[in-house]
């Protein structure tokens, strides 16, 4: 059996050493290449994606699989080599549905439209990506038709970033969370708007890098195995569990953007650094799902990020980095504007209270896109009346409209957003059982040590990789489902204090 | 036959993806991975290689290359198709003989050792890179092995860089190259030494970085098509015809360095940036040997770029640059500073007089380690005599001495080397054919325009790619054999100048 074992293990390494390459040249794309280099690079992505789905759903991994069964049958439901082999046929199950050349067909595809992208967005040129986005969505279908008998066509595609997730599911979840949402926004919109002039002064691009570094490596980024790149897009990206780096945009007239953004992605990137060292190579050895690892991203971003603990210890150091535009501000202001709520235009500088309802936005136009209710042509106009009848902005432009996130021109339709928001929700049942467990974190935070916090997300959060499905993390760490009732008591709380709710 | 040659190109290109990737792959080591990225990216660039191997050496390949030899045999020579059925057997035939899994070991082994070598150069440390040259030694030679009837072991390996080039040819070469050369330097080194002062002084690296762009923009350096990045060791890179990259480092306190390296390796990416785009992703789009390589690497750096002409240019703008530290330097003085021949440690760094005095040393060195002459153990003691025989000067430690190149220590031994020598030799070949249809170059470079030139190395060198072999390329543009006159006149014209010779 441990001979089976380990010809599964090389076999999955192979894949693994695929699948980083890809996500190398895909950093290089996002971060470095020069213009000349887009149509060779969407095909070597291409080639190697293929490559890389071609040996996964090899027969022979079939038959190592189904030789394991009975080994895995006679293990705990939690021990590494079960969960390897458990784990291994999920993927493996669905991956051997889809052909390699359909795979390679769609990731040189998202190369290409990822570029196409990159440079239309600074024009606002839509009609620049329209086709490229038509044939994304038509990718998604061709997809999901590999999956005959899903209950929704967006399923199949949820189901790669958010496994076990249907559309039916979130469609009620959602609507929920919009119900109690919608009259905290009303409530707190109706009131005069936080000053976050302190924000919006200029702030030059070396210090915010080297205050977002400081801030991170404080929190427990370690700069031995990762990095921070300039990017259009911020994003994490995973070479190997020593090797994470993260990506981000500098706004010279606003603080917040590359700080937070920073901050998000380093949250992203201690889930893959936190993994147990022993899964390399394997399926196990990456975050479990887009909500968890949201969960992380927006717990650090936001629930550590923007606490006033946090900036008590490091409002001093920021003052510091920028004496001119911050030295006569008070702790106090600075945390208002860093937290002001405000019905606005781009996702990821949203406040958290009105954050998900730019995700609802985006996760009801792709299930409308998926299901032939809307046309790509139409999408701008819909994007506007959605934020118009959401958010009661209407986007000047596409460029900071239907085109501010890369998501969709980064080769896919459905499955792109609902991350986030089950992130969101996720976070807040997570750092409840944290605090439990240790309930000085808060006066720690306010010390700037993060050593506990950080420790214990990676004992239970981290460690496992993706041993255990969502759910199974969920109950294993905090003994419940997912229900979003800590999420909204911890807006109400937070909120409360700053707004009169 | 248009189907059987579609159908092998299809094969070539996916061969290209997989080596360009692996290229990807080696240049991010080289630049901004992180030290933990280590172990996983040998493991990655080995399976790319391994893969690259397999696909290229599938019997369906040669088979291809069977059905196509009467189409080829009915083309001219020099035609594109013919060339690349020729090309292409060659390098099949030279391939086939290695297996997959040898491929990717080195190529795993090489990843190693270069990042060993990256660590422990600066900390002086020969004994932690020893145990992985042994093995590279090893490497060098089971490859030969595959090889046997070979006439030195050195054969099969020289052969890789600059193909049909022998040890023995070199030796008679190199012999009489020393023979005329040493009487050269032994002439001015005894004369009063030239003032570099001028060049050791404090360079801000910013600012030298920035010239050096602005000097190879204005040579011809399309950055849309290619960029520079810090590294520990100079080199060029392509990912494809439209992403040719550059590298360099840069020491603040001497100007040289880094301007020098840059227009060298901006030499190299010249050459594979002007390769006929028909030809991207066949082995044809890539320059034909090292030797061709280094003559326009070396040529652009020295031939052009510490000419007197050249400076009558830039030297204002790099006044412009460096006020300080040059605004009262007379460019006659610059000019001699840049040009200062003297018996140093540093390949890189050396004067245009000796520098093939260290390439000799190395590829005797080489040659003696190959043939079981020499223990790696004892190459830093051997390296040293080496340099106190020929040159005169003795390395203080290892880090400028035997560890100051990466090539031993990116995994091969025999090879490495001799193509520098060659290039100088190739390149006053060429300039002399392009002077010859040009005789307006040398003022058109005292104008700062590099048209002329650049058209001239694009139509006649770098446009046939891999089409012809160095001996094919160098009858055609100049309608001799490899001849070291055209060279040894150079350098006692431009040297008796400045010396007394």
């Amino acid at each position: 059996m441990q001979t089976k074992l380990q010809e599964l293990r090389n076999r999955l390494i192979e894949v693994d050493n695929l699948n980083s390459a890809t996500a190398v040249l895909g950093w290089d794309q996002s971060t470095y290449m020069p213009p000349g280099g887009v149509a060779a690079r969407a095909r070597q992505m291409a080639t190697l994606q293929q490559l890389a789905h071609e040996k996964f759903i090899d027969p022979a991994v079939g038959r190592l699989l189904d030789d394991l069964l009975p080994y895995e049958e006679g293990l705990p439901y939690d021990s590494d080599d079960a969960s390897l082999i458990r784990l291994t046929r999920r993927q493996y199950e669905r991956a051997v549905r889809v052909p390699a050349a359909f795979v390679a067909e769609w990731t040189g595809h998202s190369a290409a439209s990822y570029q196409v992208w990159a440079d239309a967005r600074p024009r606002n040129d839509f009609k620049a990506v329209e086709p490229y986005l038509v044939k994304t969505v038509d990718y998604c279908h061709k997809y999901a038709d590999y999956f005959p008998g899903y209950e929704h066509v967006a399923d199949p595609l949820i189901d790669l970033a958010d496994y076990g997730m249907k559309a039916s599911t979130l469609k009620t979840l959602f609507a929920e969370l919009r119900r109690q949402l919608v009259p905290i926004v009303q409530a707190i919109t109706g009131q005069p708007p936080a000053d976050d002039s302190c924000l919006r002064q200029r702030f030059p691009e070396a210090g915010q890098w080297s205050f977002g570094l400081e801030v991170i490596k404080r929190l427990g980024y370690d700069m031995n195995r990762g990095r921070q790149d300039k990017t259009h897009h911020p994003f994490t990206t995973k070479f190997s569990i020593g090797d994470v780096r993260i990506t981000t945009r500098v706004n010279e007239n606003h603080l917040g953007e590359a700080l937070f953004a920073t901050i998000h992605e380093a949250g992203h990137a201690f889930y893959e650094l936190g993994v147990n060292m022993a899964f390399e190579g394997t399926p196990l050895a990456s975050g479990t799902s887009a909500g968890v690892h949201e969960s992380q991203s927006r717990l650090w971003e936001n629930r550590i990020g923007r606490s006033r603990g946090f900036w008590e210890f490091f409002y001093p150091r920021l003052q510091a980095a920028f004496p001119d535009q911050l030295g006569s501000v008070a702790l106090e202001t600075f945390y208002r504007a860093i937290n002001k709520v405000e019905r606005s235009l781009i996702r990821v500088e949203a406040d958290e209270v009105t954050y998900n309802l730019h995700v609802m936005i985006r996760f009801g136009l792709e299930l409308d896109l998926l299901e032939g209710n809307l046309a790509v042509h139409d999408l701008p106009e819909a994007w506007r009346a959605g934020y118009q009848a959401d958010l009661g902005v209407t986007p000047p432009d596409d460029r900071d409209g239907v085109m501010q996130d890369v998501h969709w021109y980064g080769g896919g339709v459905g499955g792109a957003f609902q991350g986030y928001t089950l992130g969101n929700i996720l976070g807040a049942q997570f750092y409840g059982a944290a605090l439990k467990a240790h309930p000085g974190i808060p006066e720690q935070i306010r010390q700037g040590e993060f050593a506990t916090l950080h420790g214990w997300l990676k004992d239970n959060i981290y460690h496992p990789g993706s041993k255990f499905t969502t759910d199974e993390l969920l109950e294993r760490v905090t003994g419940e489902p997912l229900r979003i009732e800590p999420y909204i008591r911890y807006l109400r709380d937070k909120y409360g204090e700053l707004y009169t709710l």
